[in-house]
């Protein structure tokens, strides 16, 4: 079943390795088949060099599995959480990329400072408050989703200009309207991530990039007016 | 049509991941024929490992796409204008490689701080100001072009000694006497802008290095009494 | 003899430079066999792409080699002072590994930042005080061993739960249940020491992540209620 | 003539990419025949996976050159003036390598922070002073070397126990008893520097290594007392 879509997400998961945002086993990248209500997800702590399309899980909406002899990732709830909350969003990706995640353990939000960040992500990348210890207690990985959840609609932001979160004290989340894009997401999140510490090391009183330059590099790629690549 | 120059366009393009100087599709390389006012460029958005010779795009210095199925650069309207401006350039790159790109979001020109950068740099790399929301909106490519061509012209900075800028907010552009030389000088600006970093954070206090060591080295490297490499 | 404990530390040592941890042969990983109360240590000085199984050395826990024609690593001392003071530890591995090689020569121990830190290390990653001058020219190797101990005791440290320590001045040494897990924990530590670094130049006021993310983290992976990987 | 030399110095010279000291030809590796009093070095600018045995130019100590139909590297009178004033030495390498290049910018010498260090620089790696004017202008590479040898001397530094130094606004030189040890030290030099940054921007306070430690260490690898490696 699914094998389009398995496909798609074997692929997303061995891309991570390919672009060095993954350390081990630390990342996973789920996808989701909308009419069927089925997610595809990594099989927990399988190397990548030995994942093939058999071992992928596939579950429900309500976390049964549907097919597959592998315990799904532990992150499972989270990529489930997410599905149900941005109904827009087709994959997810879950990394300990190093200067991503440097910017979740700093618990501070990126901020825009150039086109390369505008070209992806329209806005400051947002970052959770941290977990209570009753909810990392009673449903950690359901509760990470919901605290990413919480901080896209208490800021009003809108998941598919955003597609991307930084989770207080652990790593980032990215996602897309497909397994390879939320990937797509996430190399761009390290490359701008790393860039932004430089650049506030350069100048710490820089300022944010101007709105009209953000809306300039996000419509140019994004949305009805785009012009970047091709037709 | 032009195919040596088509040929060196491509190579030059594909030396822009193999230098590790571009994530994606996140840069382009231009090269121009002065006797027949023609430019080659990338087309927007294709992939470095599936380019080919016949998707290059050709244009005339109107903008005018004379050659190719595929859209040009998003950003061949940056790429004419340098060509128009500086008469004695031959090839253009831009990238958003990371360090030298977060000297450019910084806002911050580079110093000449050593001998590496005194043999291609001759003096600071500038950064331009900021482009207006007027100029973004109306024509944001060519503004780019123009505002670099402000930032030497103000400045009287010449463009065969300085081949290269940080565009504010936004990342790096270069050139040389052909596609070939414009990335060369890319990689150095990378390799000067993350040493120059490395090097305020050892000496926050440190001077820019003395006017006859960089006329020594620049002038080692170029123009008449140059003795560096064969004859 | 000890053939399989032998292709072990073969494969351990090889990970080294596979890991990017070691700059020429500025490693070491032994393992040893309980029962028979023998060590394998690779050679001192011996370059990876040469290393071959029968140029491993075999110890007994007095020093005396019982097998082999090399001297062994010149770390060894230290080596046997860990098994004999961690009974639960079956493989230990010393690198220079960068990262964490800086935390050492700052004296600093690495702060719980983030879950990544949590999912191995069970705290912070201890430094130990510095040599005295009798310690160094009396007994250099064993009383590296001793002062790691003595870190790990005075400040009640699980060794098991904590599977890595600083020698100030020095680098990292790190152990595990074999000699393949004490590699992975090098690996862990040294990703961890570079994001905490940055994560303090983002943010030098961060606190250290909640206990009780910590616990979470740690027991996910780790003792009887872990639900990480596969069964 | 002198093929075992050449040999040995077109390997050295090749080892720079492989270690990732050099971009472009930015780097040079020669040898000396003490009783012939001749040196082999690098040609110019040439591309090191195009260089050749035959490339190789053959000068005497005078600068003449006795055999080879290209230029010597720019940087052949620094070479031979080392070689002249340090008897015991036996190749010469000169780099642009990133983070000792930053360390020479910041005309900072690098303290003995730790072990790494100690294991081949048996103190500071001392920092020169600025060319003047007129040593620049009149005989550059040539005032170059006669920095490097007047640091030397006024601090009464053995070239032996401290085989590189970093030239002010310029970049490092490294040497050895040959040339293969030579450009071991230069990627000593390289991690060093990198680490001793890291360091100290961790702890700005750190005070350098004890003296009893640095002793332990590089008598561990050097001079009749070594015991690290096979004998």
């Amino acid at each position: 079943m699914l094998e389009k879509l398995k496909q798609e997400v074997l692929e997303a998961n061995l891309a991570l390795p390919a672009h060095g945002l993954v350390t081990f086993t630390w990342g996973n990248v789920s996808g989701i088949d909308r009419e069927e209500g089925l997610v595809v997800i990594k099989p927990s702590g399988v190397k990548y060099e030995a994942l093939k399309l058999e071992d992928l899980v596939v579950l429900d909406l309500d976390g049964n599995i549907v097919e597959g002899n592998l315990r799904p990732s532990s992150d499972t709830a989270t990529h489930i959480a997410l599905y149900k909350a941005f109904p827009d969003i087709g994959g997810v990706v879950h990394t300990h990329s190093p200067w991503a995640t440097s910017w979740a353990q700093a618990e501070r939000s990126i901020p825009a400072l150039g086109t390369t960040h505008a070209d992806y992500y329209y806005g400051d990348i947002p970052v959770t408050r941290r977990l209570t210890q009753q909810e990392i207690t009673e449903a950690y990985e359901l509760e990470t989703g919901n605290v990413i959840i919480e901080t896209f609609t208490k800021n009003n932001i809108d998941p598919v200009a955003m597609p991307g979160v930084l989770v207080a004290g652990h790593a980032p989340f990215c996602w897309g309207k497909n397994a390879d894009e939320a990937v797509h997401n996430a190399v761009v999140l390290e490359e701008v991530a790393k860039m932004a510490l430089h650049t506030l090391q350069l100048n710490p009183q820089i300022d944010f990039i101007d709105q009209y330059l953000l809306d300039k590099h996000y419509l140019r790629k994004h949305g009805p007016g785009a012009y970047y690549g091709q037709k």
